[in-house]
């Protein structure tokens, strides 16, 4: 069995050692493969041997049978072919054979999927043959993508290593938050995420579907809400019905977001009469806060949302139906001299107990309907039913504060992956830290997970994957595996294999790259290309919302989304490769030659660089805006070679000279065309070596 | 306007200056940007100054209307929009103003699009706006096209130059031919594949639906050809008809291929009594010429065939039906008695007469439905009616034989993109080369263009985009510019630009790339991936037929596509750009201080990248399979820089050095894994050079 505590216990030894042992508990540890399993399973016991995997493979399925379970396997089988290339035609075992793949169910799981339903499986593979077995198909279809991710090219063919696997989650709630309110993201783009997500073991797809600035289902009560406020950009509800059975397959429950009463601009360009200030509306183009919001005093909007609720209860079956609740400026209600009056003759105090009105006004509604709330922080008001969820964005006192009153919350501050965190921080995050780890053991089972989001002011279609993935892969396992792993190393070594693997079932978040560079390119020679990679590759857009206040102008939804910034990964993997390569330069009291030679040549590379990349700058106005940033990145290697050369020569460099190095590299540190060079913290880490003082100045 | 006069007059300035130039007669060059149209027009005048293109822009249609104009519209700004992300959403100009791009249409093409009509356009950009003219849709979705090759990121914004352009196709049939049969290609990687073809201007998609290894079309009068004879991966009726009319919305004719006599193994699974022998029949698995051939002396084959073309006839609008007719051994002929017997009676005295008369039957089956029949060489019989069109995969000299004779002919000889050549060896091939130059204008005008050819023996629909793209477009300018467009240095540049483009548009002819990488890596390192890459860069498959000759073991239609031949390009661009660095170095009498940098750093990652791959290669088998590869890929490193010391040093290498760094290098040409090492050639030149009497010893 593998645990936390293990793995804590050999964090000292270095990556290498660590990635062999932390998949092998038993003797022999030499012999036996890393298994990029991700999220780590709660119990992994890894035997000697494998079993082939061959043109011959197939499944059989026992116990509890339905249609879903077969669709698993035949899409199963469809991955295991693009892992392996190997043509996988028909699949049940030769007559009176035996099965490569055995697999029991017990039982069905509920008709519409509900939260808490058991999702354990085991795994137990031998040089024979494969079993897995599972209470409910759900813990089927996570024990079938566990044995995707085995699969590896071995000595003589594909095989997977003899393995027994127990797993189950430890929390019940492990979403993903599409926003597309702001960008409207079309359907298959959607699909793939939700194989991404089944990959992982996410089970919730929350789907954000209004916005100010878009309107995205067909309402057939009030059509005038995607007819006027979508640019036409909206699913039908075929298309959606058709998407939640996508998602069910997958053992992903889909829960709609309706924001209320803020964040609520494109209703009211066919309703205006929902809002607290007259119209007529537009749909919004800018982003943030916005004044409109809907008028909680006028029954007739209770009216409009008892129907409208009705509506899209009958279309999501799942027992969840988030009313948002975030984020409501206030203006239009203090604007509104009506609203004030209610105000007065009602005793309510100020707009937030306004909102605390509207808030169990709605909850009432949605109740009538059948379904459950969820809602951000703000729908938390004392005295509310017990059966709503909080999706805090405020952090784990919050939900810890809720808990302590009875109340169930999911997590997701500290899982805003637009923001552009790296991995490894939003990994050591967790829904029980904080506040929450001083709850009893009773409330902490109030804690019901946690959802990353996906919010998209600067997500599209073309990129959104890249926005999601693979960095989701690391929440995925943070609300998947025991809270004691944690080991950064092998998560970043795991996830990398993972990204593999994601790209191979259809999601572009790595593949887009290259083709968003081209266009910044234009026909551009392969030499500038290369120069524009070279800097691409190690930059990252600015962190949390400081994109916002460094546009160079207002940016709308209408903004092309066509620069740099869009296009480099959140995170960038070279980046961190080079990190890597400069602790472990520095781990050897900058005596690893290799290390070194291969810092010097990427430092050559980088001082060499802007030269090349300077004609395309000349013609391509999309690579100009990044022009200071490749003379910044020139500008480092040379001063990365000049760290280099007193480290080799054996002489301490001056504090004056670690001085104006130290100067000049914090002034590559400003953010340029809103983009961060993010090698510059560990060339600082060479200056401050090659110094007197330093660790690698004699 | 552009000649090819001038293009071969500055052959002799080297790649920068030509492709500076190639675009530029006028005075004003330096400020003018190179144009990457492809294929190259009739005549560009290149003006000064450019058209903005953004958010505003706005398309009118006048003159003739239907609703495919409509629809290239549309798919024109989805294009538009691609390369530029800039939002297109309504695109009728404001009421009252000017559209950007007016485009005059003035009649209809024909209702089933026929070989030789009018595909002419002018194309008229200023800085106000662009005027596309064209004689029917065929020539404006042409010009669409060119106009989405001029967009191009530019100082200001993304704009398009001010250009005036003439242009229409020297041969009307320009066509690309997808093997379908040997593996089975999924319906949306051939609308792609289309796409492609529309952007490059080809109109003939030409469809091998019937092999040894697969029937691949519905038949309703033959139902067991496609249920016994396709493993179930075959093309229903209705997504035919909706994949004739996808090409037709792009200008594109669709032609069937059903090959007979031979190459019909897989019609005898369901119906053996058309073979010359007695069944049962098997699909084939292995390649190659195989016995199997219908029956020519059995009237019931053509009762059968009389059926089934009636059929297809119907299902094909296309004035052109091709009944293959290539490749028969004639062994199942000789085994039988009746056959035989037949011979004698009809005095037909050996079995290329014998296919004559078989071939004379069908073409009256083929005539009686309405259609004009298109073979391969074989159906060249002297006799037969004009209306053929010989399709010939044995050269000019073989077209030119039956232009003289008064037959219309196509060429693909020189055109098999299966063979791995390089596409400056496909652009040097004319239809017009050879024999057939010295037709008089007449006869030449029976040359109606040619076809690449895509056998997909090694082809499947992870890897096919890649098969077909970048190089197709070499052959499409081939077929459509004036024959006098022949710059090499400038066709890469152009493909190079095209190929982004084209990647935009859909195609996965580059991205596939990583992806197959990544099955055959595994979970290995970042470190370990690049040292694969590395090694697979610079290697392609070997040529023509060898890779059967070389096969480990008899490769069949199930054999697993995973192996790094099978992934990489057929042609390298690293090491065409090596090649090309070497030989700029050369011509600076090795002086060029900037290209030896280069050559020595790239060197000196070649020498040490075995080491790097080699922990990969211990795990995983399809590393392995190219160790030897790598070893050799550290070799050349090895000699490079030796060759690269004497240089630097100015004393001339020993002779007996030459001599024994040229017998390493030739065995490092020795094709391994079926993989050849290509920049051999390249450092070989390096290795002559330092060497006494070489071009850089003193």
């Amino acid at each position: 069995m593998m645990h936390g505590g293990s793995i804590r216990g050999i964090l000292l030894l270095g990556t290498l050692a660590l990635s062999a042992l932390i998949q092998s508990p038993s003797a022999n540890a030499q012999t036996q493969r890393q298994l990029s399993l991700m999220p780590w399973p709660s119990s992994v016991q890894q035997g000697s041997g494998e079993l082939r995997i061959d043109a011959t493979f197939s499944v059989a399925l026992t116990g509890h049978t339905e249609a879903r379970l077969d669709h698993s396997v035949a899409r199963f089988l469809k991955m295991l072919n693009r892992e392996t290339a190997i043509p996988m035609f028909a699949k049940a075992p030769a007559a009176g054979g035996k099965a490569t793949l055995t697999i029991h169910t017990d039982h069905a799981s509920k008709e519409v999927q509900e939260l808490g339903e058991d999702e354990s499986y085991t795994l137990e593979v031998t040089a024979d043959g494969a079993k897995l077995n599972a209470a409910t198909p759900l813990g089927t279809m996570h024990g079938l993508q566990t044995f995707l991710q085995l699969v590896e090219p071995g000595v003589n063919g594909f095989d997977v290593p003899v393995v027994t696997i127990h797993d189950q989650p430890r929390f019940p709630w492990r979403g993903l938050m599409f926003d597309v309110g702001r960008h409207f993201i079309p359907l298959d783009v959607l699909r793939r995420n939700v194989d991404g997500m089944e990959a992982v073991k996410m089970n919730v797809f929350h789907w954000h579907l209004s916005e100010n600035q878009g309107f995205r289902i067909e309402s057939k009560k009030f059509p005038k809400l995607q007819e006027l406020g979508s640019d036409g950009l909206y699913y039908t509800q075929d298309e959606v019905r058709d998407f939640i059975a996508y998602a069910r397959e997958r053992g992903i429950r889909v829960v709609p977001e309706f924001d209320m009463p803020g964040h609520s601009t494109a209703w009211f360009v066919g309703y205006p009469e929902l809002a607290s200030a007259p119209g007529p509306y537009q749909i919004e183009r800018k982003w943030g806060v916005m004044d409109p919001a809907m008028d909680p005093t006028n029954e007739k909007t209770y009216k409009f949302l008892d129907e409208f609720i009705g509506e899209m209860a009958k279309v999501f079956p799942d027992h969840y139906f988030h009313v948002g609740g975030d984020e409501v400026n206030g203006k239009q209600w203090d604007g509104n001299q009506k609203i004030q009056e209610f105000k007065k003759t009602h005793n309510i105090k100020d707009n937030k107990e306004l909102q605390a009105y509207f808030s169990q006004r709605v909850q009432q509604l949605v109740t009538k309907h059948g379904k459950a709330v969820v809602g951000w922080d703000e729908v938390f008001i004392p005295g509310v039913p017990k059966d709503i969820v909080i999706q805090s964005w405020r952090g784990q006192a919050s939900l810890a504060e809720a808990a302590s009153q009875g109340y169930r919350g999911i997590l997701s501050n500290g899982y805003y992956i637009d923001l552009g965190w790296s991995a490894a921080r939003h990994y050591a995050v967790d829904p029980m830290g904080g506040a929450a780890a001083n709850l009893t053991p009773e409330q902490q089972k109030l804690i019901l997970g946690g959802e990353a989001t996906m919010w998209s002011e600067y997500v599209n279609a073309e990129n959104m994957d890249s926005r999601v993935w693979p960095r989701s892969a690391a929440i995925a396992e943070r609300l998947w595996s025991p809270q004691s792993v944690t080991d950064v190393a092998s998560m970043y070594a795991r996830m990398n294999a993972e990204s593999a693997r994601l790209e191979l079932s259809g999601l572009t978040h790595r593949t887009y790259y290259r083709s968003m560079l081209q266009r910044i390119a234009g026909a551009a020679s392969p030499d500038e290309f290369e120069a524009l990679k070279t800097v691409a590759d190690v930059v990252e857009p600015v962190k949390d919302y400081n994109r916002e206040q460094m546009a160079p102008a207002e940016p709308t939804s209408l903004t092309p989304l066509n620069r740099v910034v869009d296009a480099v990964p959140l995170e960038s993997d070279k980046a961190r490769e080079f990190g890597e390569l400069v602790d472990k330069f520095l781990a050897s009291s900058c005596k690893d030659a290799d290390a070194a030679a291969r810092l010097r040549a990427q430092f050559i590379i980088w001082r060499d660089n802007d030269a090349k990349l300077l004609p395309l700058e000349q013609r391509s106005f999309l690579v100009k805006e990044i022009g200071q940033v490749s003379q910044n990145l020139s500008a480092l290697g040379v001063a990365g070679l000049a760290a280099l050369d007193y480290i080799a020569k054996g002489t301490a460099a001056p504090a004056d000279w670690k001085a104006s190095q130290t100067a000049a590299i914090t002034q590559l540190q400003a953010p340029r065309a809103q983009l961060l060079l993010v090698p510059t913290g560990a060339v600082q880490k060479l200056v401050d070596a090659a110094s007197a003082g330093g660790s690698c100045a004699k």
